[in-house]
C-alpha cells in the first residue's frame, strides 16, 4: 500500500533534551509539502556535530530535536515542483544545501547557499513549519537533514540523487566527514603538486584530507595528533609523516613541524575545532604564502587569535563547511570517484550499529579508536 | 673632487635613544663594499613606522640608528658586483629587497625576500657591520634603508633604478606607502571589477587603497574612519562612502557595513594598525568570499582575534608588506603610472620640512591633518 500523500509512523532517535541519551520513539512524519522530499533513510553516520549539539554546549541548540546529518536513503515521495530527484532515486541528504539561484550559489565562490539558512537554523522547514511529530509535540529539524529517523524530510535544494550502484551505508559517508575534509584539500585550499601539508587531528575529516592531498599531488603530509594510534590509521591514507605533540614536551608544535620543513609548511588544516590549535595550524604555515584552513568546529564562545604579524608577512587564514563541496553539482562525481577506486570510504567505517543501539555509536565516537560508525537504520534486530 | 671610495662625511638625524627627538649630526658615512650602493639621498618621507621605532614600544628597535625607510636618490657609487645600478640613477630604497633567487624570491607567491633579513633586523648590513659613524660610535642601518642621512649604504638587493625623468620629492613616497596600499588592492587583494571595497583607515596607506581598488574597477568604495577631516580626502581620491564610527556610538561598525553593503564587503583592508579595528574589518567582509587584507603594523605584544566561525563560513584573512609589490620587478611600473597620469602622488604630499626641521614631520604626522611629509635632505636652510 502506498505510504504517498499519507503520514509515515516509524522509529527515530529522539532528542527530547540536551544531555540525555536519545529515545527510539514511534514518530509521525508528514508528508512532503511544495519543494520538499520525504527520505526513507537506510544509513547514517554519527559526527562530532551530533554529539555537540546533543551535549548542550550549543548555545543554539534546541530540544526536541531528531538528529544527524549524515545519511542515505530512497525517495520516497516527493512534493509539488520537485524536479532534482524522483521516487526510487538513491540519495544523499545535503546540510549544505545547493538552491543554485541565490547570491551565494550563483557568486562562483563559495558553496554556501543562502536560500533556507534562517529557518534551517531554526530547525524548521522553509515554510516555518515541522514535518516530524512524537507524543503530541512537533520535533525540530536538525540541519535541514534529521537523518536519524527512518524517514524524514528535507527541501529539495538539500539532496542529491547518485547512482544506485553505490551502497548506501558507505555513501552516507559523503554526507560529512568525508567530503569535508576532501573538499577542503581539493577545493578550499587547491593544494599544489609538490607542496607540503599538515593535518591536525586525524579522524574522518582529516584522513579525508589525507585523500585530498594525495589526489592534489602533495609530496609530503604529516598527521599531527595526540593520540598515538593514529599514526598507524594516517601512514595507511598515505601520511608521510606522524607526529605527536605529546613527544615534545612544552615545546610549541609549529617551532617543530617549522624546523622539520625548512620554514613551515605550504597548506595546514585543522581538524580538531579546538582554538589553540587552529593558531599552532596557522603559525606552522610557511612565511609568504602558507594558507591555513579551518574545518573543525569550535565550542560557542571559543575564539582564535594571533599576532597580526602572522598574517603580514604572507600567511592565509580560512576556512570551510562541507569541504567547500557543492553537494548537488559536485558530490555525484565524489561518488563516482568512490565507485572507480579513486576514493576511499569503505576504510573509514570502523563500527556498526542498528538504530536501537544508536547510543553506542555516540560513545564509541568519543573513545577514540572509532573513525565512523555507521548506523542501520532499517534493521532494529 | 671625486667622493668614490672614501668616506663621506654629511648631515643625518640620528636617533641615539628611545623617545627622544632626533640630533641632527655630522655623520661619517663609508664607502660601500661587494654588493653595496652608497646613494645620495635627495628626499625622505615620514612614516608611522619610523615614529614608532623611535617611540621605544618596538621592543625589536635597537639604539643608536639612522631611522628612515621612504626615500629616494642618486646613486653616489657602487661596491664590487654590483650589477642592477650604475653611478648616476636615480633610484628608490626597497626595506623589502628583491634578491631574485632565493626560496621567496622564487616561490612566485610572495614579494618577502629571505636573502638578507637576519642582518636588516639586527640594523647591520649583510657582512654584520655597519656603514654608519657618529662621535666614534656605530650607528645601526634602519630596514635596510636608513634615509634620514644625506648619504645612505643598502645592499644592491635593496635598491631600484627608476626613470630619472620623475622628480625625486614624489617617487620618494613610493618606497612605502602609496606603493603599500595600492598593491594591497591591485596585488595582494586581486580586487575584482564591480567588487564592493571597505577601507579603514584614511591616512597615505588607506588613500591609495582607494587608488588601487579604482584601478581594478571596484564599484563601491566605502572609507571608515573616526576622522572627520578624512571625508574629503576620501572624496577626493574617489571612494563612494564615509562612515564615521563615532556617528553610530556603541554599534559595532562591522554591522553597519554588512548592513549597508547587504551582507558585507568583498574586500576590506586594516589601515590603522589597531587590533580591535583589524577585526572589524574581517567581519564586515561578506560570507562566503570576503577577504579581509591587514596592512597596519599593530603595537608589539597585540593579537588579533575573532571566532573561528567567521573562516568556517568563508571569509579570509590575509595580509601584506610593502603592498606584496616586487620592488625591483614592479616598482619602475608604478613609476610609469604616476608618469602618464595613471598614479597619483603629488596629492599626498600636504607638508614639506627641511632636514633640520625633521623632528616638525614627526609632530606633524600625529596631528591628523597631513598625509605626508616630504623632508628635503639636501636643503638645510
Amino acid at each position: 500500500m502506498s505510504t504517498v500523500g499519507k503520514t509515515i509512523t516509524c522509529k527515530a532517535a529522539v532528542a527530547w533534551e540536551s544531555g540525555v541519551p536519545l529515545s527510539i520513539e514511534d514518530i509521525e512524519v508528514l508528508p512532503p509539502r511544495a519543494h520538499e522530499v520525504r527520505i526513507q533513510i537506510y544509513y547514517t553516520g554519527v559526527c562530532h556535530t551530533d554529539a555537540y549539539t546533543l551535549s548542550g554546549k550549543d548555545p543554539e541548540g534546541a530540544f526536541p530535536i531528531v538528529l544527524g546529518h549524515e545519511g542515505a536513503g530512497i525517495v520516497e515521495s516527493v512534493g509539488e515542483g520537485v524536479e532534482n530527484v524522483k521516487v526510487g532515486d538513491h540519495v544523499v541528504a545535503l546540510y549544505t544545501p545547493e538552491c543554485k539561484e541565490c547570491k551565494f550559489c550563483k557568486s562562483g565562490k563559495t558553496n554556501l547557499c543562502g536560500k533556507i539558512r534562517a529557518t534551517q537554523g531554526k530547525g524548521v522547514m522553509p515554510d516555518g513549519t515541522s514535518r516530524f511529530r512524537c507524543k503530541g509535540k512537533d520535533l525540530l529539524h536538525f540541519m535541514g537533514t534529521s537523518t536519524f529517523s527512518q524517514y524524514t524530510v528535507v527541501a529539495d535544494i538539500s539532496v542529491v540523487a547518485i547512482t544506485p550502484e553505490a551502497k548506501m551505508d558507505r555513501t552516507c559517508l559523503l554526507g560529512c566527514g568525508i567530503t569535508t575534509g576532501y573538499g577542503a584539500a581539493v577545493v578550499t585550499a587547491g593544494v599544489e603538486k609538490g607542496s607540503s601539508v599538515a593535518v591536525f587531528g586525524a579522524g574522518c575529516v582529516g584522513l579525508s584530507v589525507i585523500q585530498g592531498a594525495i589526489k592534489c599531488g602533495a609530496s609530503r603530509i604529516i598527521v599531527v595528533d595526540v593520540n598515538e594510534k593514529k599514526k598507524e590509521w594516517a601512514m595507511k591514507f598515505g601520511a608521510t609523516d606522524f607526529v605527536n605533540p605529546a613527544d615534545y614536551g612544552d615545546r610549541p608544535i609549529q617551532e617543530v613541524l617549522i624546523e622539520m620543513t625548512d620554514g613551515g609548511l605550504d597548506y595546514t588544516f585543522d581538524c580538531t575545532g579546538v582554538v589553540s590549535v587552529m593558531r599552532a595550524a596557522l603559525e606552522a604555515c610557511h612565511k609568504g604564502w602558507g594558507q591555513s584552513i579551518i574545518i573543525g568546529v569550535a565550542a560557542a564562545g571559543q575564539e582564535i587569535s594571533t599576532r597580526p604579524f602572522q598574517l603580514v608577512t604572507g600567511r592565509v587564514w580560512k576556512g570551510c563547511a562541507f569541504g567547500g563541496i557543492k553537494g548537488r553539482t559536485q558530490l555525484p562525481d565524489l561518488v563516482d570517484d568512490y565507485m572507480t577506486g579513486k576514493l576511499k570510504v569503505d576504510e573509514f567505517i570502523t563500527h556498526r550499529e542498528n538504530l536501537n543501539n544508536i547510543n553506542t555509536a555516540f560513545d564509541q565516537m568519543k573513545a577514540g579508536d572509532c573513525i565512523r560508525c555507521v548506523v542501520d537504520m532499517q534493521n532494529l534486530a
